[in-house]
């Protein structure tokens, strides 16, 4: 990343930022389609994987009383930030970034309709000296233990090891596996409910999340004040870029397990990561998403679109706007959805609906459509 | 690593070789706390966990019909090697990269009884250009897919990331989870049925495994042919030091899920990685582990402890020196157990018996005594 420069004014585009899916991709098909290859061994254990898995965000196995879900997730390059803003400010961010990691398997595990269980810490420093830091390294401890607490899962363990020459001096690599059930079965969302009719719901963002960070990173180097530039100082006085962006990720479990306890079962969910909205056609179905009302875009994220001079389509088509969830369900749920979720907290809204027509979305308030090309996850 | 400089002569420790336990240690005790104190929160969702496999190499959790057991297991720096080798052949050595990545999780989960059933890869790229490199990306997908097939695991997906900044250019990080179930219960070994009387049987290694990397990479730093210094040239020739560092570590499954076909269940099992045949001493019980019969050391082995200079006790208190993995089991199973270990192609031999005694490994036929200070894993 280092090597290529960033324009210094312009439009700054995801693939400036140093990422090449044209490389990326060619090695993820020929994996996926190995790993299907796979899918017979269960066999000889008396079970069978829950095919519609494969593709989504979380790999689904039947066991017989109920489905094993499983994941593991990379936290991605938000650490950089983590160690920026230690530099600057002589506090550890690292709690922030431990729910960070714990958000990026949990939310994706949840979205086939499991409770997560147990989630395992991988942490790989550059170095034994990387743990030497009491102080982050605590601050590492106690995040991953409190988001835990937030998701109810056991912290089962993991690896802590030093791998100077593979991870750079200074850093580390961070990520986390999860293991969750889907219990009852019914829980099951892998899509085969979505149908035209549901009912969009979208689940507040509390910032960039982790992903956008190489944008975010990349256009740092724009600002008079680097990290340190104010990003709203009208409405947020004092917030800098660097600390809006540490904004930790939001643990979303709590939602879909409330959900459960009030007998609702979404048709299907998408958490918004990579690609930003167009996550949202993350389902192979043909089918029309009409959006009719968007949430407040984040400070920061507003920010980001402003420096980097990115017009809705392309902020929208990378960034997650406001929006870090979405759950597709009948539309007699979506008013007591908004309600749960803003009982614990979490802003939400019915944003649209599911229609029969091409595959598309349709943010109307921005005048965006997404198409069928727009994304290739599979 | 790199900034280090090793003695050119006179035993090269573990120590010298870079990792420094001292910073790690306190960081991964106060992890454990934490972790262990989330163990309640599984309560909320009818389930509990198998207390006894904290601290054991994998974590269990009770959810009625069956125990679930994951984790999460990191290669280490051994890509570093097949990076130096591929330069100097031509040709990729990620396929035995992958064998061994999996083998650290798998040959952990069934430590405490398990069927592996899913695996995911966490493949974590410098930079993109890395999954650019046809041949190497094929060739890490080719090896994943084939231990799948041995282990007779589901490959369930995984993580690709680039994370340029954290993961150095050019090389990548390696992990894998796994997750199984220990069906029917009485599968599950955490310990409690290990007693005096009971025979320990060795499965042999293929090599170094994947543990004791650090110190071979310093060694070829002493070697005049580096790398391509042939170890043994009368009985093995033309095997060069880097191919025998590269043979895959042995996946272990196929014989414990052949022994409960068989119907033995072994009383308990060690992984024996990091610390070397100190892991024998991982139970907690105050118990004696004579060794009568030692396996043959294999010739990289062999080449390493006399290149390091390194007495017995010191080779074996790193190395795996031909054991790759102890299973601790009823006297009268002990034969039929290495019989079929053997009919899959695996060495192995009763090596000794568990003793009413303080705790202690005896190896006698090299006069070799570790005590419990020697191994302090919790």
């Amino acid at each position: 990343m280092s090597s290529s420069s960033a324009p210094t004014s312009g439009t700054l585009t995801y693939d400036q930022a140093g990422v090449n899916y044209d490389l990326i991709d060619p090695l993820k098909v020929s994996a996926q389609r190995a790993a299907a290859a796979t899918a017979s061994h269960l066999a000889s254990h008396g079970f069978t994987e829950v095919a519609a898995s494969r593709g989504e965000s979380a790999y689904v196995v039947d066991v017989g009383p109920f489905y094993i879900a499983s994941i593991v997730e990379c936290l991605g390059s938000k650490a950089l930030v983590a160690d920026e803003m230690a530099t600057l400010t002589g506090r550890s961010w690292y709690d922030g970034i431990a729910q960070d990691t714990i958000a990026m398997a949990v939310n994706d595990l949840i979205t086939v309709g499991a409770t997560p269980l147990v989630v395992q810490a991988y942490w790989a420093a550059g170095g034994s000296d990387w743990f030497g830091d009491a102080q982050r390294a605590q601050s590492l401890v106690a995040g991953w233990k409190k988001a835990c607490e937030v998701c109810n899962v056991a912290w089962g363990g993991g690896e802590t090891p030093a791998l100077a020459g593979i991870v750079e001096g200074g850093r580390i690599d961070l990520a986390a596996s999860c293991t969750g059930l889907i219990n009852p079965k019914e829980r099951l969302s892998v899509g085969d409910r979505l149908q035209a009719g549901d009912a969009i719901v979208l689940l507040d963002s509390s910032g960039i999340h982790a992903n956008g960070l190489s944008l975010a990173r990349k256009l740092v180097e724009r600002l008079p004040e680097g990290w340190l530039t104010e990003i709203d100082p009208v409405n947020h006085p004092g917030l800098t870029y660097g600390a809006a962006l540490l904004a930790p990720t939001v643990l979303y479990s709590p939602v879909t397990e409330a959900l459960w306890q009030a007998g609702i079962v979404p048709h299907y969910c998408a958490n918004i990561t990579g690609h930003g909205w167009r996550k949202l056609l993350r389902h192979p179905a043909t089918l029309t998403y009409r959006i009719h009302t968007v949430p407040p875009v984040t400070p920061v994220l507003a920010f980001i679109q402003q420096h980097a001079q990115q017009d809705d389509r392309e902020a929208y088509s990378t960034l997650n706007m406001g929006a870090g969830f979405a759950l597709f369900m009948a539309p007699e749920d979506a008013q007591r959805t908004v309600e749960i979720a803003q009982g614990l907290g979490i802003g939400a809204r019915i944003a649209g609906q599911v229609e029969a027509g091409p595959k598309q979305l349709l943010i109307e308030p921005l005048g965006i459509r997404f198409g069928d090309d727009d994304l290739q996850l599979r």
